[in-house]
């Protein structure tokens, strides 16, 4: 397939049809009529807006979804902010035939579903530039901002960089995934002009990158000493202090250049839609074959928001992850899973599920005084010790060799860098290796069996065969 | 035990009685007089001497042995030299009623064993210092040097660091210890009085240790200088040019000093006598319970000299020690044993028996052009690739996991750097693990069994309880 043809194929998918425009048109207008209805004689809110991809025209098909903004006067306190748009966020929802459901980013929100279309009711402060109170003041110069450049035939560019990005598996700035906003991908396009040169351009990325389209700084240095560590630097042109990448990792930048290097190479609609096989339980144990893996499994007891969760969740296993090292194992790789509402999994891929028996343990140089207080210490409790070259040497004796038992016997002594919030649950978790008793876990778990399955090719999307 | 009453014990195990000293005063005039007579009138002999610890009363009871040399002529060719002490030799000892072998240090000498007593016919050169034409040419100013200045008494001081050292395990310069030798034990008493007072200035050594009894050169710098590496220094008084401790290794040496702080602070008999226990095979097995060894068993096809057979056994445990290393093995203790004339054993002791399945591959950083090729190279022939951080990895599977495999194929590939006298035997060995199958090799052979408990115990002989 030419890349002609790729692009037109890929805009199929995801290029939203007329009726999907207009369902998401006619409930976006039914909304704005019943919030203005309720928000009117309001004291301290000065009105409402549509944000987000819906306003700016750059939704992909399927992804159906407003962002509806309450406008508060900037002297409303935080607290009374929050407590109206909740109260007028679940009337409006009802009224509109919906389930509202209370949500939390950065503060509280609204969201309900009407007719299949996600809907938003998020609270802003009215304010200049640069004198936000709250996260979400700036959403609406960003809307401003991308809806004044974006050229005709633009959102349509932004819509196939979003797709690409979905079906690579780097869309998305939360904590699950790392990866690029929407607002991210939008300045991308305004800044190459169309997908195909953001990922030519990209293709030949060696982090870290910066990208100034106001032209606020410079020069390169000085925004690479303003944000430090940062491997993809995308000044806000609303916010010049802020970078609009600051969410996206380094792993995920790097799926995204390597992504973009195959695809300009050998252009294909998979990087759009890429083939998820359905593993069977078969298959998984095939691909689990002489492979050593320890797993964590516990169920909820609150919801709480999915970032929360996330941060929590990527936490402990960056803690587990360090304790099983500290022990002796060496962690291959290791990531988490959750449904956000009920099942989480931490999993770990690692050389050996059992350590040797024993352990070299060297000693002080004969020289030292110290060197009779090792002979003492470990004489009939080690083997050894004996001399090579200038050094006492004994074989350690580990009491417990068995990964499952001494991860548990670290967690019980509290020696394990876990999320506060997942402590009791993570102790009280089913900790176990083995693909079977793993596979039972994700019994009528279709979505946790795919991430096992996906865990187990250790492959992303555009590299899957 | 005080420190006195512990020397008065020792001294009654080292010093041979009147009846010892007789007996090998007797075979030495024998020999000499057969010798007198087999040398006179032959061309380019001009007479022979008494060597060794005979000639200056420093043996060890039990350890009765004579080096008598015959001097030639410095015109003499090698060749000539060397056929005739073997010719003169042979004669000599069966005159005597022994049994000559032919043996081989530096050249050729003969052996007999006369009355339970070891004679050793060398050849030298007659030279004047510094113009030495071969290895034992400094063998008489060494047995003169030491006989004008041992004070009386000192013989037994000798004697006593002797049995000291061979009770601790570092007497001998030969490679299969590389140890103290007698001259140096001898050095080691002039310079420092006593045998007490040489284990006392040695518990406190530091290597590098530089002793230049006769003080030629100026400062310990320019020793070190010159004898780069060596950790104990031993100026020979007959040749300033030369190390009489270049054989000490520093396992050997700070075996010493350890011993001489042990000894210093808690004066024991057992640093003359170390018990050492007869395991049973059930010790054996207990022994080993859990640990994980790898050996190399063969048997001689011919008979070499023991410095060239050990030489080539320590070169080959470290060859095989480093291939262990490379093929992923922690490799915490070797060690090699021979009879000298018919079996030889290599043993490693490992961290485990078998490789895990899978290992960690670290791919390029993903901004490269080689990550087009890693990814082409392992695609379907591993796991993975995945990108972590800015790199790929992948997850390699080893076709073989088994020490014993692995190490046999390296052999086969000639990958391993054994010694080239041993190759052949080597590469046909019974190379295996196990304990059950050691033993096997060891029935009717005590001496290996003893070897095999040592290296199990893992412990110097003064440190074993």
């Amino acid at each position: 397939l030419r890349l002609e043809e790729v692009l037109t194929e890929a805009l199929k998918i995801v290029k939203p049809t007329k009726a999907d425009e207009s369902l998401l048109k006619d409930v976006i207008g039914e909304m704005e009529n019943i919030l203005r209805d309720e928000i009117s004689g309001v004291d301290g809110i000065l009105g409402i807006s549509l944000e987000g991809s819906a306003a700016k025209n750059t939704w992909v098909r399927g992804r159906e979804e407003a962002d509806i903004f309450i406008h508060f006067d900037k002297n409303v306190p935080r607290d009374e902010m929050e407590r109206k748009v909740i109260e007028i966020g679940f009337r409006a929802i009802k009224k509109a035939g919906g389930k509202p459901r209370l949500m939390y980013a950065d503060h509280p929100y609204v969201e309900g579903v009407i007719n299949g279309v996600t809907i938003d009711i998020v609270a802003c402060y009215d304010v200049e530039p640069l004198n936000w109170l709250s996260a979400t003041d700036r959403t609406p110069y960003h809307t401003k901002y991308i809806i004044e450049r974006l050229k005709p035939g633009q959102e349509d560019q932004v819509r196939l960089l979003k797709g690409f990005m979905m079906g690579c598996g780097v869309y998305g700035a939360e904590i699950k995934v790392k990866g690029f906003s929407g607002y991210l991908t939008e300045l991308l396009i305004l800044n190459y002009g169309d997908f195909i040169n953001v990922v030519k351009n990209a293709a030949n990325w060696k982090p870290p990158i910066v990208i100034d389209i106001e032209g606020y700084y410079r020069s390169t240095e000085e925004l690479l000493e303003i944000f430090k560590n940062q491997p993809l630097i995308v000044v806000d042109p609303v916010d010049m202090g802020r970078n609009v990448a600051s969410a996206v990792s380094l792993t995920k930048l790097s799926e995204f250049i390597l992504a973009s290097r195959l695809f300009t190479s050998n252009p294909s609609l998979s990087f759009f839609k890429p083939r998820i096989k359905k593993p069977s339980i078969e298959n998984l144990r095939e691909l689990s074959a002489e492979r050593n893996f320890l797993y964590i499994f516990f169920k909820l007891k609150e919801v709480k928001p999915p970032d929360v969760l996330w941060g929590e969740l990527k936490r402990s296993e960056e803690g587990v992850k360090r304790a099983l090292e500290r022990l002796g194992f060496k962690v291959y790789r290791s990531d988490s899973w959750t449904d956000e509402t009920e099942s989480c999994l931490l999993i770990f891929e690692l050389d050996t599920l059992k350590l040797p028996r024993f352990t070299l343990h060297r000693g002080p140089p004969i020289h030292l005084r110290t060197a009779k207080d090792f002979i003492e210490k470990w004489s009939g409790k080690a083997i050894g010790p004996w001399i090579q070259d200038d050094r006492l040497y004994v074989l350690k004796k580990r009491d417990e060799v068995d990964a499952v038992t001494l991860l548990k016997r670290e967690l019980d002594l509290n020696r394990v860098a876990i999320a506060k919030g997942l402590a009791s649950l993570i102790k009280n978790a089913k900790i176990d290796h083995g693909i079977n008793s793993l596979i039972e876990c994700s019994v009528d778990n279709p979505s946790m069996r795919s991430f096992i399955n996906a865990f187990l090719n250790a492959r992303p999307p555009f590299l899957s065969d």
